[in-house]
């Protein structure tokens, strides 16, 4: 009934307005306006097991505008997840699972980590393409064993970020009609009005990309009626994602309701007291929650359970009628690969030079081959990057059973969608641009990173070697800016056997995100190199002959590794003698033993880096680095490489830059260090 | 007549045909599609003196679709600019003016650079606003001394990348009446067809945006009676920014005319015979351009030195009825300062601790007032990173005089539209947003360095100190991200002198662009930094009394500084001697003589860098790093900065570290390397 709607409305809005006003931080505005949206959402719409909260076939929500969490966690705890009223009480408190922000990794329940705005809604569209592909996949005549919504509460922020709209482009685009976004249309960013800076029309917008679109004026209203009945529409349309503009008021309840006062700070102990009397709450009392409401509440639990268990049913049905189909999608779903795929990675005969790009599109292939969970593409440049899974074809609202989703030059959303495809399940993604534009999308990057997903980053012209594009298209500081950004792989693989290599250690990260900094031009494949050795990051590729005692190391990474190959026999040929060592990925290096980096890099030979990137960083493992300190240039590769320095003599002339130095010099010790 | 407009557009054409198949590389296909509308751009709508193009009141013309460059290099070399024949002949040389995008650092006539998709329109924006802006606070009744328009081309690829969408939603918002975007609609793009990937209603998109559209299907046409008519609609169009979608044929006149084959290859020498057979040119000769074409184009370029004339007429009557305005004019312009804006830069009262968001708004008020030309805003974080100049108002349609940009939560967007403003000149702009999100700005922070403009990221909550935002809020990546920019200055103050030495130094750069990191939390003001050691970079702020030699040095930038300063005095106590080193700007200290360097970072003593942060990059410096190595943590700040040990004690216990490692071992000198 109403009145029960609205009592569990108004329980969600106290609620959410206690746990911010307890942490004394926090944003009540957003959860208190969302409250009618997602009492309707938990209690009538949504398919979920609180029990079991991956459950596969689960209904996926995400909270794009993720600063209106404290929602979010008060619907966990009603929906009985395992989120108790002391969880509330640590709301944005240290070590709890009620962070300021959503974060999938700490919390059962949430999905994605959102906050940095819009990226919820475009990991959503990610998760509806996940389903959709699964489905064609998977599903049989009366067994849809994948079928599922997907949800999503935004506001104006979200909208406003560009993000957004290449996800939501897209998402138009592939007809998403299992996709459903709410809007909390309520006219208030931080600074104030969105009348400041935000007066497209959204609806038109969001038509002009091939949305359904519709728009609930009570969006306050307890009676759910007319957003009920909007629900209604959109799920009736199948062939496009929908979009429900909902008209609220920020901080509905409280006395400065519908302003920016209330988006970011605690309502205040008197507001808060008020808020309750208006709803007939004691205003004495904080975090209650009636009977009434646990009763609904704690049907709603049941319901999920039912659900779960009808589907496990129908599943069990499914196994017996197609065993091979279940245990795949089983396989895929948790996330484990197929066996023996390691035996899928090519060779490269030692004979043909190849970019790595196009080793890349070699070993991309192969495994595609034996892991059909591969699903990806290219930020619309498939014919440079290599990126396309030639066994299979387009993903497509008409050939959703395609692994290759044309992205269109949209990076970010790319990346972000990367992510909703990985944090859905069954699907193991990447995407494909060229490095430098990698930058456009480090947003999401750093998602893919803090949410300890498994997404690969195809990223080719890598350097100042891609030549004529110039300094706009030559990544100079994309290298350090990946190293930096914790549990990313960063690999920059020299041939086929490297980037065989660095599959293969990305494939078996679960929880990691991996580049591979690829080559345009042509490299050779090098006698010494090992799909092995990728996995310790830095490995000895050559040694002086006879087990002399180096004098110099070089370190090398990608492109730059057959000069340091080249430099170091010239070396050896004047009695120099050298070490090469391939240094493909500086974060596996650092997790070695230190046996091990002594080993290979000990403390008392001097080493002098080559790579044609930024040397920022590289201070940690060398003496000397040859890199760029500046924007590349546009010209032929050779010229290119030339002017900067990138050829075998540029090596050796600084090989002997850095001998001559420490001839008389004590070699400062980089391996050893307080901590 | 028509006849002559064919023979200009297909010597365009063919030229550009050439230029790229000389260079064997490039792209001819936009060039050649895009060549009646830059036709008739160049021969009758833009005002420009070939001979004067600084001339501050020429129109502004950026091809956002950057690889169509030879296109921008044929018009200007018709057009009368520093651009020979030879140049053309030298398309993507090194050294060349004619580099494979387009540099404004580089080639007379490029507004901006170009290459990365989107940036340019975006840029575009930024300069409408500019103009705008001047006009509003310099044109009196009869002088209108600044008066131009803004003219863009851009491509399918700059329409799909979010960054557009950003700038284009607020450019339709702020009324943009003088900005007119030409969208060569020709349906290819690298992958194919459009259709692929971006099926969206764009003029419909750009309707809800608030722009005035239109669409010319007769793109190719050579007789420009169509596209005549719709710029005319266009400009008479005074209060919404226009675009108007021209079918065009990409590669019109190739054999591949309409594929995606003729993007980025050229078209090779058969073909590009053809193509001039077609056109009725001899295929034997190459860099053609008749005596007819000269003639056009020669009247273009004579009328432009008239119209710059008739101009600087004015300009003279203008400054005498007006000389400060003429002055100011002038001197914004040509991008001076003010006589004496050093005597504003404020100063801090000890006793009073401030956040270093604090400080910056302090510094920016009082620079503001006399410096006109600081201008900016803020991605809808105005009450948290304190960027608004309290003595002006909004810049908005009805009050262009306005200082305060209203950017709305569109940080890429923002990113571009300042280097848009810069570029346009007159301007000195800055933006603010949390640093964190300095990421989703990164392909157009990346811009602001490469194309050597002064603008200013106001980066504010810089570390896990923001607390209990969490993960999502928390840079840890970003300050090392932003070091590896080459051009790029990075300024992490630690009080009230070091912000406004930090503002001091970005001012003085004309063709850099800085960040200023800053605090969220409060701070204590220190009794020993100052203004002018932030011009070194890193300067000494405590040194143990009496003139005894430190043991150790503990280099902190920003909110660490104090830590540092407080755990020296713990240290002291002890009886250990401790120097301690503001590193408020990597960029600056690198930049100082080696004497200086060893002056304050002695080659034998051990340094310890404290900074709330990834610590890549340190190693360059310091022989331990107590920073950040994963992701923060949501939690009261107390808690935050006590988890990670950014306390008085934490730092003490790793100095302490520091000592003990090197009691028994070698100094490494990090101060003198090979190179
Ligand atoms: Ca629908
Ligand atoms: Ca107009």
């Amino acid at each position: 009934s109403t009145m029960t709607d609205a009592l569990c409305i108004n329980t969600i809005r106290t609620l959410a307005a206690d746990t911010v006003q307890k942490a004394n931080s926090g944003h009540p505005g957003a959860p208190m306006g969302c409250a009618p949206i997602a009492h309707l959402l938990w209690s009538r719409l949504m398919s979920f097991n609180p029990r079991n909260p991956k459950w596969a076939n689960r209904d996926r929500f995400v909270l794009s505008n993720g600063h209106a969490c404290a929602l979010q966690y008060v619907m966990l705890h009603l929906a009985g997840y395992n989120m108790s009223m002391d969880d509330l009480k640590s709301f944005r408190q240290l070590h709890s699972k009620t962070p300021g922000h959503p974060e999938n990794y700490l919390t059962e329940g949430i999905e994605c980590s959102t906050g940095p705005l819009a990226q919820g809604i475009s990991n959503a569209v990610g998760m509806a393409i996940a389903e959709s592909h699964l489905a064609a996949l998977f599903n049989k005549p009366g067994f849809n064993v994948v079928d599922h919504n997907t949800w999503v509460i935004c506001g104006d922020g979200c909208l406003m970020e560009g993000v957004a709209s290449e996800a939501c482009s897209l998402a138009g685009h592939l007809g998403l009609g299992k996709l459903t976004l709410f809007y909390d249309d309520n006219q208030i960013t931080i600074d104030g009005s969105t009348g400041l800076h935000f007066t497209e029309n959204v609806l038109a917008r969001f038509e002009a990309y091939g949305w359904h679109t519709q728009r609930v004026v009570a969006g306050d209203a307890e009676d759910l009626t007319a957003l009920s009945q909007a629900v209604q529409n959109a799920q009736q349309e199948k062939a496009r994602p929908s979009i429900i503009a909902v008209k609220t008021t920020i901080g509905f309840g409280s006395s400065k309701q519908g302003t920016h006062h209330v988006h970011g700070a605690p309502l205040g102990a008197d507001d808060v007291a008020k808020v309750k009397a208006r709803f007939g709450f004691d205003p004495a009392q904080s975090f209650v929650v009636s009977d009434q409401v646990r009763e609904v509440y704690g049907a709603v639990a049941q319901r999920g359970q039912q659900r779960e268990a009808e589907w496990a049913e129908m599943f069990l049905r499914y196994k017996a009628e197609f065993p091979e189909l279940a245990s795949e999608l089983q396989r895929r779903m948790e996330g484990r690969l197929p066996d023996n795929w390691r035996a899928a990675l090519p060779q490269f005969p030692l004979d043909k030079p190849l970019a790595t790009r196009q080793t890349s599109e070699v070993v991309l292939n192969a495994l595609a081959g034996v892991i059909p969970d591969l699903m990806g593409g290219s930020a619309d440049l498939n014919p440079s990057c290599l990126s396309y899974i030639k066994a299979s074809g387009d993903y497509q609202k008409d050939t959703p059973a395609g692994r290759n989703i044309r992205f269109g030059v949209r990076e970010h959303g790319m990346a972000a969608i990367m992510n909703g495809l990985a944090l859905h399940g069954g699907v193991i993604p990447y995407g494909s641009t060229f490095l430098n534009f990698i930058g456009y999308a480090m947003g999401a990057v750093r998602m893919s990173a803090l949410s300890h997903i498994r997404v690969f980053y195809i990223a080719t012209h890598d350097s100042i070697g891609l030549g004529e594009d110039g300094p706009t298209h030559q990544p100079i500081e994309m290298m350090t800016q990946l190293r930096s950004l914790p549990n990313m792989l960063t690999f920059r693989p020299a041939d086929g056997k490297e980037t065989a290599g660095a599959y293969a250690v990305a494939l078996e990260n679960a929880h990691r995100p991996s580049t591979f900094a690829l080559s345009r031009q042509s490299l050779p494949q090098l006698a010494s190199t090992t799909i092995d050795g990728v996995a310790h990051g830095g490995y000895i590729v050559v040694d002086p002959p006879a087990g002399a005692r180096p004098q110099l190391i070089l370190v090398g990474t990608g492109s730059e590794l057959h000069l340091c190959v080249n430099a170091a026999q010239k070396l050896q040929a004047e009695g120099v003698e050298v070490r090469v060592v391939s240094f493909v990925c500086w974060e596996l290096f650092d997790e070695q033993p230190i046996e091990y980096r002594e080993l290979v890099l000990p403390a008392n030979i001097p080493a002098l880096s080559v790579e044609a990137a930024a040397v920022t960083g590289w201070e940690k493992y060398v003496h000397a680095s040859h890199g760029m300190r500046s924007y590349g240039a546009s010209g032929p590769l050779a010229a290119v490489l030339g002017e900067f320095g990138f050829t075998v003599d540029g090596v050796v002339g600084k090989a002997r830059q850095v001998l001559d130095f420490y001839r008389t010099r004590p070699i400062p010790d980089l391996i050893h260090r307080p901590f």
